[in-house]
């Protein structure tokens, strides 16, 4: 079975202003080549309207799923879920059950469910709500477009909540051979074995350590018989 | 003066498999910021030309620069300098130059110069390179895109053997007030705040500290002045 693919938008001016490293990415790769779902482009963008419906509607289009992380908060700068009402074409409304969710939270904590916080209920038409353990807010999936909070905690616990509901395919699996020569030592038998191997990609990645050039070389897939083949053979070259 | 902005574009398989965590990305953000260039959009791709070549056309139409990290090695799956030769539609040959700074490299280490080795020379007709004091593989300029290795420590001082021939703005500069209450208190008076200084952004991140919530203020602009009278302001609502 083909492995579905899927594409994140991480949005916040704070990443790309370098106040802040993003690290939902990395997690996001990691628990999508565990489920089967191939990772194939991720985007940056500035909190900005246009900026967002661009990038949602252009990678909705082109992948079978979509990630966004940040800008779902209380604040004048989440503006998040209302970019990706424009982009559906949809009214964003402050929706019963996210409200009741809501109250429900802050009733608990004794703390005032203000105009801001109310802001966290909205809600586009059509959507269904993502559960946050963390702190009760919710995300939504509209389409095949999941919003997300930007707080990793946050972020990791939505991902675990939205993961189990979709179908992924075959485990993407990868084998590493740590070889002690440089690339440019075995680019040449490397790139020969990898073309007899069409199905699977094969990656190579330089490091230099204690002065000594090394290079990791990474196989990947989702047949495992392949997988080890390739590596028995790179072994027989390298190991 | 406005400032410049720039896109970064990521390549690399083994970022989107989650193998790898970026790390280019955060160190641009900020030499740009410091430069007075605005990072206003990054992108990561995998390992395929037609994703590059789209990437790149797209983000060079509509940024003043773009800088790319990933993919000039020698091994098969380097094929960013061919890729971005197909976006520019220009001829890519062994550049002499290149062949000439590779070759004395390898002569130095008592390596041999080999087929492999010599892709590393092979720079897309028109570019400038870019000095690689690290491992002597050059990058490349062409047009307004900046082509580097993925390598971060290379990466590192490829952008700074670049960055002091770009015109910058006016620095971008930030100041953050952090306060001990939840983005939630405070929303209503910060984004109004906000909508009285239309020239400068502003940001609130929330935190949790030893159980209690808390948010980082975030004021952004090139005018110092400006910046001290928002965070005057900031200060007596929140301080």
């Amino acid at each position: 079975m083909a492995n579905p693919t899927a594409a994140m938008l991480v949005i916040g001016d704070e990443i790309l202003s370098g106040r802040t490293r993003d690290s939902n990415m990395h997690f996001l790769a990691n628990e999508l080549t565990r489920h089967g779902i191939r990772l194939t482009e991720a985007r940056v963008v500035a909190d900005d309207a246009a900026a967002i419906v661009t990038a949602v509607n252009a990678l909705r289009a082109a992948h079978d799923h979509v990630f966004t992380s940040g800008g779902i908060g209380p604040t004048h700068d989440d503006i998040t879920a209302d970019a990706i009402a424009t982009a559906f074409g949809v009214p964003i409304t402050c929706r019963a059950d996210a409200i009741a969710l809501l109250q429900a939270h802050y009733d608990r904590a004794g703390l005032e469910f203000n105009e801001a916080r109310q802001r966290m209920a909205r809600i586009p038409d059509g959507a269904s709500l993502i559960d946050n353990p963390v702190s009760t807010a919710p995300g939504f999936t509209l389409g095949n477009v999941h919003v997300m909070a930007g707080v990793p905690r946050i972020f990791e616990a939505m991902v675990a909540s939205v993961l189990p509901t979709l179908t992924g395919g075959d485990p993407l699996l990868s084998q590493t051979l740590r070889v002690q020569r440089g690339e440019g030592e075995i680019a040449t038998a490397f790139g020969a074995l990898a073309a007899d191997f069409p199905d699977l990609a094969m990656g190579s990645y330089p490091f230099v350590q204690n002065g000594a050039h090394g290079t990791n070389l990474v196989v990947r897939g989702t047949d495992p018989a392949r997988i080890d083949a390739a590596m028995t053979r790179l072994a027989a070259l390298f190991g």
